[in-house]
């Protein structure tokens, strides 16, 4: 299983990945499933994937070595695109590249094609723009409305979303609400765990302002956990009892 | 869709449910779907339903008109069962019965024969007991350890169970704790909704303490969301911000 949100905010896009993956409960490792493409001072993507691992592992093997298209003849890479839609539908042509080498095989060991992917950053002196790319390679972009995307494992951790972050949340402000999100479904749900990996990207910056992996045992998040569980105690003893009073019927 | 939680503490059982339905987004109605079955000082039970409420609904009719038994011929009801474990295993016949009668006509419509239940309640000198039964009509039953069972849309209403309830909460703080899950769910989901409907059994008594419903704008409930609102943005609020710092890698 596997749980990422972006967050895209006035100042910013932030991104944030677990690394457990399983093929069966008895079979669970640790895989990046954050990836960054980055050519500082020029664009920064960060890729973020959900669902069969062979399929999102050779998405992103395909992003790194070109796309074929058939027109050209060519190999259409991220650094070549012209725009954020551009490398939004790049991507969901990688996926159907995989979908078309691999997919009939799949199918006949009975294995889903199900994936989803968090697509999101910036070409210089474009806007920044996260995308949800879905199995078909299609995808949906994320608006300011609702400032977030989630894929994988994302339901314990949307009810903190919902209420906590708008476009005008601080970026790291975004990103601690993110973690929060991330631990909500971290113990709910055990198909997500540490190692997280997130970045930071501030609009109209050259370079990722932060991308980073956080370890269990790690202070920050550490204390995250412990004042998030201790604040909920609290905020949930405060609230009266119900004063409904015995009836029947 | 629906959401449906039982606690079973120290004290006794709280059942919630919600009672929003939809064929499709275009309609959506009101059912209910916790169903009492009391008679006072001799026996209580509680079911809640998730799923195809045609399939639902028929397992309630079934379990007040009795389930045929083959081997006597007679219909066995829940007045007659002479335990917990009998009374779910009664449940599950239930389901099976419509199994029998629709199943066959709803998969050739392409309909999904796809339900669960909670059920609980005690017979007087027995124990307090709660079940979860599934669309197959087995059931496991609620232990001490993780003192509650979630039916329907139950992801977004884990995280504060999973949190704030052991066997020891009281009685009016697992309701309380159970309200706030079922507005989490709520805030989340457009598909399950107010009005709630919810029972209180406190073990050992002779009849139910509370078996009420919590339309939009009643007072507690209302404060509860304000409270419960206001309290995770105080919390967000109070953590502090990352303090990681700039690199790239």
């Amino acid at each position: 299983m596997t749980y990422c949100a972006g967050l895209l905010v006035q100042d910013g896009l932030v991104m944030i990945a677990d690394t457990r993956t399983n093929a069966g409960l008895d079979d669970i490792s640790t895989f990046r499933k954050l990836h960054v493409f980055s050519w500082p001072g020029e664009r920064t993507f960060a890729l973020a994937t959900a669902g069969n691992l062979s399929v999102t592992q050779s998405v992103v093997s395909l992003l790194h070595e070109g796309v074929h298209n058939p027109e050209t003849g060519e190999l259409d890479t991220l650094i070549g695109v012209t725009s954020m839609f551009r490398a939004a539908q790049l991507v969901g042509r990688a996926v159907r590249a995989v979908r078309e080498m691999d997919g009939e095989a799949l199918s006949e060991a009975g294995v889903k094609f199900d994936i989803s992917m968090l697509f999101g950053g910036q070409i210089k002196g474009q806007p920044m723009r996260l995308f949800m790319v879905y199995g078909a390679g299609n995808f949906i972009e994320c608006g300011m409305d609702a400032p977030f995307l989630q894929i994988g494992e994302h339901k314990y951790g949307k009810p903190i979303l919902d209420r906590a972050v708008t476009f005008r949340t601080h970026l790291y402000d975004a990103l601690k609400v993110g973690l929060i999100s991330m631990d909500s479904t971290m113990r709910s749900n055990l198909g997500v765990g540490l190692p997280i990996d997130f970045i930071v990207m501030r609009r109209d910056a050259d370079e990722p302002e932060l991308n980073r992996r956080i370890e269990a045992g790690e202070p920050y998040f550490h204390d995250l956990r412990e004042r998030w569980s201790a604040a909920l105690r609290a905020a949930h003893t405060a609230i009266p009892r119900p004063p409904y009073g015995p009836t029947t019927g």
